[in-house]
């Protein structure tokens, strides 16, 4: 009888337990929080200043013209929730990228998108390579602020439109692993 | 009485749990190390190059030369305890900014504070947007090594003063939410 | 007699919960996973189009000519498991670097390791202060994707060569101790 008790008590503690340390259990799957949102790049051309939200800072190098190794692009990108350009953003992703390969389309990203509504207020921080030769493609979320403190997970990449140099349009489908209360 | 001892066990065990695995209830308010630091940006302008500690390798763009979208400096800046550029520096900034906003001055920093004292060994990488409309703004801390093994947290920027393109001073408070004994 | 089995189930329960929660625990010289890569720079000079794999987008700067101040490169850099150049290499290194210091050689480092083998498939991002002057440096993994899905970890720097201005190679010792199945 005593025995049975010991073991019933065992497992509910064991429970418990695990459940207290639960959220060490990534599963890519299963994220806490997950949006997808669509980035937006006008680029600057020399008279588009209204609409542009991006500029080159560096132009390619000769190590590759064709696929514009060394190009610097800076950008304050509107976030959309439909693939539209012209719907109201729900954030701004304000950072920068560059083409860095030789014999193909390459770049590498770094940004925050900036959260400023009622709905969302704070950061989210990400960073990778986008080997666009890949349908979708995986950069780390390293961090977060505000309602979004200290999060990580993945944003996946998937292009939906490029207009030559002048614009394109990426899917960002944001999963967070890491969601802590503020 | 059997039920009762077992009743204390049960309580007794949970709390021990719940202390093992408190590491991931982080609290925005109980940071488990915090320190404020001055970070003082003194820009190269042809002649300085004595005191200067950042230089501009990118200028503005005609997307907004107002708000000098684009202009993107490195810097090797002192951090000190006191608002004091003359203080005795505890730590060196090294990375870059740079303008991202066509309406407003707006920047975005990536940087490692690297320690080198008695005091601390080690480093403390930041990265985020610089939303400088706001009093404050929050910037992520990404990773650490040394004193700062694995460390991730928050970075609160507040701007105490502007001396045109040639000097400004940020208080930096960095909040830590995750230490570790290296 | 029932305080006897009390007590060993206290403690079973007790080292239950501490290895649920033992991710937490991070020991320096305990990584979850390790590997050392070696990572090699060969500079665009104009005419090595072919081997090249890096090329400078930013002068130096003249706060410090000689330390190379503000020179900012692009790389797509192979790694390899041995530290000949010409070894087939298990992943990319993109990203980029600049220097910043004044005083002596000392760089910033951005990057993701690419994986795309049978043996790994996904990426390690990598950012910190290289300061060159130290025999070894640590920088940050701060995000990993795929087969490295959210880790974090260390990447130690130790410079191998240095070919002036055309070639260098550094050792990476990468250490990774937050591991998650994806």
């Amino acid at each position: 009888m005593a025995t049975k008790s010991h073991l019933v008590l065992f497992f509910l503690l064991l429970v418990s337990c695990s459940i207290l340390s639960h959220s060490k259990k990534l599963k890519a799957n299963e994220p806490c929080k997950r949006f997808v949102l669509y980035f937006h790049d006008v680029m600057f051309n020399g008279t588009n200043q209204a609409n542009a939200t991006a500029a080159i800072i560096a132009n390619p190098t000769d190590l590759s013209q064709t696929f514009k190794f060394g190009k610097f692009v800076v950008f304050d990108d509107p976030m959309t929730e439909d693939n539209n350009l012209l719907s109201r953003p729900v954030a701004r992703a304000q950072g920068f990228y560059f083409y860095d390969m030789k014999t193909d389309f390459n770049a590498w990203f770094a940004y925050t998108l900036v959260f400023n509504s009622t709905k969302h207020k704070g950061t989210i921080s990400i960073l990778g390579a986008d080997t666009m030769s890949e349908e979708t493609r995986d950069l780390s979320v390293v961090g977060g602020t505000g309602d979004f403190f200290l999060t990580r997970g993945i944003a996946t990449f998937r292009t939906e439109d490029v207009e030559g140099a002048s614009y394109f349009r990426v899917q960002m489908d944001i999963k967070l692993y890491e969601c802590y209360k503020n």
